[in-house]
């Protein structure tokens, strides 16, 4: 299953808010082995989130997540763009009501908001593209949205990242669980070396000669030496399957950079 | 002059490392008053980093900053995607060949590499597409490359931050001056408002009401209690002229604020 994050909003892009979300979805995404393809991040603008929606899918992304810009301020067009990528109408979705009915009401019994009131704002948020089946948040107000297209499944979260990570836990993530089978497993060795350029044609060999192994280099940025990071990975049907193939990439890299260094 | 920031690497996508170059780029670039449309992330393969630069290319960046993708490994592919996106060949450039002699030179002196003998692997990163120069880098082994294209200015970076840092502020700032007009300024109000949908319309009319700027509310994820922070930026001629617009924005936000609770 090809994977797509699409990030909206223009306090990412402007560099005031660092996206830390895109990571963490994708830390848990790859634990049950899916494969990340790409993200795209786009302003809080309906032609841009609906254009980067349609690239997603035509570039054979099965699953894509949007985060950010569902909230009730007049900035919040994921749906919008949603909507305007499917040629979707938005139609007011009573599950996603109650959602925001029930949340709005919890903040005013904490004391936390003046009404609870469903005002024009707050209702926009269970405006949903036809189709679409909301995600319960217990968190905030914005209600996460599911939408089953021909061929790929598009979920929205908030990007509030407690927000985000409670509907993904609560409720996303039983859904890929029941559709998503392999596994992968990773493993990082780090390594006294001082030179990623040696290293190069001996991932090469290893890669070749192990499948289903990916190997990639990488300098360690704030390692006061040179010192070198190999970052492993293999997937497979099983778990034997997926901890042997590292294991014999581990050990030739290990071997040929013995010899490497005789 | 519109802004495209390509990320280039498996390890974002992956999760195995958080892009902070991103945010630490828009942050220089903003300060000039360019306007950032989008970041596209994309794996180590020549197709992806060629579409997604023709698709930057397509929806109107002036300027294209790539990072990562330029070491020596076999997985560094960033020259080899713009070549591919611009029909150019890859070609020994001498003065980025030079650059990388003399880096290897360095790091050997320094104990830090065996050999400064130029291996197929380093020699790599001097190989530019037509047509481009290289940027000088004093920290790592890659130089940076940049390209004028019909149109659009290609700027590719490595994706070591120390690396990226070192080329922007001593190659890359200069270029960037030199070209742009207008300033950026920008302020950010806490305030201790619970709730983001009663602010809405007020944010609506200021911004209606005072052109050239521009109002986001944001949740504050972390805060302990409701907490609400406007940023409010403006773009314009003069430092009086955008000063004067965030003045006015916030004189009337904190007046309908206010309004609203009284």
């Amino acid at each position: 299953m090809d994977v797509g994050i699409l990030i909206v909003g223009n306090e990412i892009l402007d560099g005031v808010v660092l996206d830390t979300n895109s990571n963490w979805l994708v830390r848990r995404l790859r634990a049950l082995a899916l494969h990340i393809r790409e993200f795209i991040t786009v302003r809080d603008e309906v032609p841009e989130i609906a254009k980067a929606l349609r690239r997603m899918v035509e570039d054979g992304c099965d699953l894509i997540i949007t985060t950010g810009g569902l909230g009730p301020t007049h900035d919040d067009k994921t749906l919008r763009g949603v909507a305007a990528a499917f040629n979707l109408p938005l139609e007011l979705n009573k599950e996603a009501l109650g959602i925001v009915e029930r949340q709005y009401r919890t903040f005013y019994e904490r004391g936390v908001i003046r009404t609870s009131e469903i005002t024009e704002a707050r209702r926009k948020m269970a405006l949903l593209p036809r189709g679409a089946r909301p995600l319960d948040n217990r968190v905030g107000s914005a209600p996460g949205v599911l939408l089953e297209m021909s061929g790929a499944t598009i979920i929205c979260l908030p990007g509030v990242p407690a927000e985000l990570k409670w509907i993904f836990e609560n409720e996303v993530l039983g859904i890929l669980k029941e559709r998503v089978k392999g596994l992968m497993r990773e493993r990082i060795l780090s390594l006294p070396a001082g030179d990623e350029s040696t290293l190069s044609p001996i991932i090469d060999e290893v890669m070749a000669q192990v499948p289903g192994v990916y190997i990639k280099s990488m300098v360690q940025p704030y390692a006061g030496k040179g010192h070198i990071r190999l970052w492993i990975s293999a997937y497979g049907d099983t778990e034997d399957e997926v901890e042997g193939r590292i294991s014999r990439a581990v050990e030739k890299l290990m071997r040929k950079l013995r010899e490497g260094t005789q």
